[in-house]
């Protein structure tokens, strides 16, 4: 059985009580629940991480043995060069996925993403729900890639 | 039951044939067809629409009946604002998808979206599957508006 | 008796119910409704066209008879330069008019006219009074140059 | 009987003398005379002042009893962040006017006005016409905001 | 015999007519009657198509039977990506034309094109002689992928 | 018994009245009041100046006897390169207070400031408490080169 | 009683030593010392933490039962985004302190401070005094928020 | 016999205090002796004025009796629009003279002249000599035009 | 019988083989020598000239006696403003050629021409076609200037 | 006998597995073996340390014994301006070294180092060879140093 | 006696008969002629020198024996920073001059001197008057440093 | 034996004499006799060659029979397109190299260097060292060439 990793960046801890306008009222853990009841229904071993530390999240896909990440860079996603390299440098596929759409949030450095290009793909807008789709996303990048 | 619109921009009509090593071997009817198959499964009613023409894509976002729509604007996300305000004026929400991913692609022109601001969110980079999985963004939207 | 064509461009055709609280609550019917009446009270004929289509507006400029034209190009104002070449391709003045002081608006790329530099003038801001004074202004430029 | 300032900036006292190609041969005297007949049609009364000085622009706007003024800034429109806070700070609205049409000026600083968004419209293009149509879009502002 | 498409832009249909100090006083029927003369020197068969609509100029492009395509986009040259993304997704050469020397011209977005990197080459500001050359340089890479 | 000279710029005239929900409600004579018995506290004289006028507020840097001077410079702040090289010039220190915090403005513009690199240090966004805190380090500032 | 947490970014433990010339020669532990001691006058308590580690002074941010932060943020000032979203996600105020003033440095990456915005506010170029009136802010914004 | 107006703008008054390192040891009254001594070699008549008021400035030039204007803006240069529409508005020529080289100085906008595409031409960089050589500029362009 | 220049800049006598995949296998001696004979046909005579010096290449410009040029500037089409000068300066006509799209190369800078402003046209994209064209566009505008 | 560390940053323990088309098969371990053997023929002591925190780097040059310190720092390179005061801050001199050529890389963003400015100096482009040329370039620099 | 060099740039030498309605009518002979006059009347001795080959410029600087020189570098002044190097390697003061004045030119790269920060000194827009007063500013220029 | 050409660009004649205190008090000759002793101690043999004609040092790289080049461009790194073109158009290998740290220099353009991303690698910072590293690195390159 696959498993898949779950990466939470930087404040993520926080969601539920962090501007609840803008990230909604679901906490992480709940989140990590919904994912873990999903893969059990699709059939994949969801493993779940979080940190504020840059290193520690390059440390985690450095040493991994999932088939795919579904991550959630936080803010780190706009400036982080070196998380960039770090999913540029492992064989398998990450899934970039963001709670809220990050392309109409007032700040014009969120509409950037410069882990993006290396991801596998990107889904943006939908809440908790962003998270269920990247990891739909992520098996199937595992199931495509298993099949050639 | 309600109806979710596939709307296609430009050149989507070509899939399949054009640029293969960027867009895949699937073929428009084919995409069509695997969202109607989807939908069956989902309980939603699924109509799809192609066309080269910026107003054609507008006249069908102001007249449709759809409770939602999934729309690959093809090359007019990146400059059609009258498109934008299309989006912006209909009440309905929209779900933004892309086969390739466009971060990753090396003209600079395809990472801005002008479209995706007012869209609720985006999915790119997971060829048809990015259709897909757009669907059940927007049938997750239309169930979450009902239930408020 | 002179002719003054209103020309709507995309989205227009929503005005009343689309974001009511940028545009207002006025339709386009009652807007060229007071357009004919104030044309009346002037000595004028008005003609009104909307197309959601870049293309229909720039045949329209070609094979207009109108002595003037009072133009509310909407989101194409700010990238269709086709339509920018046509209106300076036309041998008779025409006037630029948007509902919204579209330089307070919370878009860039709003503040910025591409067919502003081949208008006769421009009027902003002013809701649907903003039609009406660029009847005047039209009325005024065929006059001008009746004179000389 | 309400008042409506007409307020010239910078070198408008040299109309008609300056630069007649771009701004005409009508004087600063001669645009006062038809605003003060206009004004006298309309039944509003019309006080008009110029100067060179841009704290003497916003002593007149903190100072002024009229319901409404029509300001044509001259180049303090393009840098005078100082008058735009002035305009923000009054409770009445101001229509900016120009005589000449600034987005088809050669010059780039002129296509852009620091003023534009904080005034309730703007009018340019049409010489000293400007002027007449941004005294009757005051005059509909006065109205709308008393008819509220 | 090799058919090549001649393919018109938005207003080139007032050729002659429009701004005869830049474009000239040669009409559009006029050059595509001197190009189909050119054509049957050169044993080519010519094909002519004009239309102000973006939408049908992609349709043409799509479904065309020439074997190569002279395009003079007019103002579309400048923004339109649905466009050069049809060129892309064509297996024909397309060679892109201008009557003006669009580098010389006074307006800075008419310097770039954005067509011109999927095109086989460009030819800008020899007027009408421009799409002569054209015509040349399209048969000469019909004949080229020939002899591969 | 050293003297600190408050300057106020354009606009805070209107301090209270204007936009309070930006400044807040607290006039610019309540705000001289508390610095003058916070000055007596400290010992130090407090005198206070205010125009709309760029020229006058040159004049009171170039004519004060004042040992440092606590500066708020309104919108001048943006764009006066005459005040800056104006405090440039001077041999006393000046320390730039705001009573928002300017970086979080809307507008860019507001973001930085053109006097900042020649005085002594900035303070922004305690409204009110920004001139206490500016007249401590004034007077901070005065002892420290007394010292020396 | 109150505390106040004081946080000092990177670098700021080679205070007294690193660049003298720019930063001075008194040290952290005396700057936290005369902290401690203006905290005792205003009956507040101080807690002082430094890292190099973006990582812990968010997980700092996240867990301290302080009122209020007086913030030094070093380097990670000009980029850290998600330190930028750690402030904004904790429901403290939070003042921003440099001891240089930053406008003033030669490197223009030191104009810009990506924290700022979501600050209380800030004080910069007062060496060790900007710590002490921070301080003296953070307090006043404590007994503001607790007086409403 | 002719005159030429020498104008010196905003802080040019604390000539030799100010910045002597930038601007050296000569004060304004020397400076202007120098250019009277000269005036009187040259055969012509020179008058002197000095304001920190930009309005005064464009007051003197439009009230000047002068055949020519040798003008130092001081800060002005880098941004007063206003001031360049008067120079464009009189019709005499007048002659931009800096006394530092100001495309040496350190600050970016320095580099920059709003003034200089409407003077006749620009001198820098020579101290008071700049001057001097302004007014021998400056009188050879009145005589140059009276002899056409 | 009139004479054009074919003038070839720097690294152009390396052809054949410097990047053959950019620049194609055919050496500069065949190319002038196709020249040669297409000269011949056409009735005038060719000149050439390679040099890797922009001095010897605007010399070759002042003191030829040829009627026309035709230029392939290499890499100076990017940054010599000399050459420009030189081109602006003579008073026959240069036709710009290129081999490569340069709007299709990687390098941002390949995709602008300093001399293409002044040149009569430009010719891009054909490998030594370009130049074939360029003679015939060269010898064209000599025919239409001694029509006129 | 001094000593010289040899910092590596976040991901170049990935080295010989990660993206080896451009950082090449040759591991950190090998590298560090091969410096460790240059530095006993050149007679320096060399220690290494590698780390995905920038938080752990800026740590280890605060506290390393080490005469210079040959660092490379990966993507941290490109943005990490604690890094870069780190560097400024400790009085041994750095020596920046890369493996790839950074100027070369399709990536605009790998272009700019932030800690080149304050390293002694840079080599890039050579694969592993270019620790050894830094560990030449930084024993010189040691020597130097020594000597005066 | 001093001896002063004039060296000129590329295509001054087509002085007279190029674009005269830019440069004017006077030849360079002319010019040099007129400044061996004025050098006999000043004192000094004039040596004259133009090339169109930038390496022949700076070879003139390394190599002459002047005590200034006068300069006009044509449009090597906006790019070559190879003779700014030059300029700023050679321990005599050099005097830019410019017949036209640059700052007015339609090109916006003919507004930016790259050698203009390390010229003494800079004289623009007086025709040939442009190199007499240069003349005179670097004869000021060598006496003021014979005189420290 | 192999032959490694060491190419001095524009104004390094000057070494030791020009600017000390940037490029340091070692002649041209010195550096040219340290590098023979170097080449002589590495077994290769060592050509050098300066001059100030961009023109001369593309002649040189064409004609060399060298098999690496050690190339310091002087101020031609910055802007010479054609240079860096014969680099890429040369088939050995070319190591760029500056005495000084370009990237910590004042002036903006010295930061980028267009001829890095065709040359194998840089070393910049270390003074005539750099030159010796140049040539270890080149000799390298030729011998793991000729390994393959």
């Amino acid at each position: 059985m696959n498993t898949i990793l779950i990466l939470h960046g930087p404040n993520l801890n926080l969601l539920g009580a962090r501007e609840p306008n803008v990230y909604g009222r679901v906490t992480l853990v709940e989140i990590n629940r919904r994912l873990e009841k999903l893969g059990a229904e699709l059939g994949v071993k969801i493993e779940t991480f979080q940190s504020n530390h840059e290193g520690e999240l390059i440390d985690q896909l450095h040493h991994t043995k999932a088939a795919a990440v579904v991550l959630n860079a936080g803010a780190l996603t706009h400036y982080s060069y070196a998380l960039r390299d770090a999913i540029a440098g492992v064989p398998f596929p990450i899934v970039e996925v963001h709670l809220s759409n990050i392309a109409a949030r007032a700040e014009a450095w969120r509409h950037h993403s410069v882990i993006a290009p290396v991801c596998a793909g990107s889904i943006a807008g939908f809440g908790p729900l962003s998270y269920e789709l990247g990891l739909r996303a992520a098996l199937n990048l595992i199931q495509s890639s298993t099949e050639k």
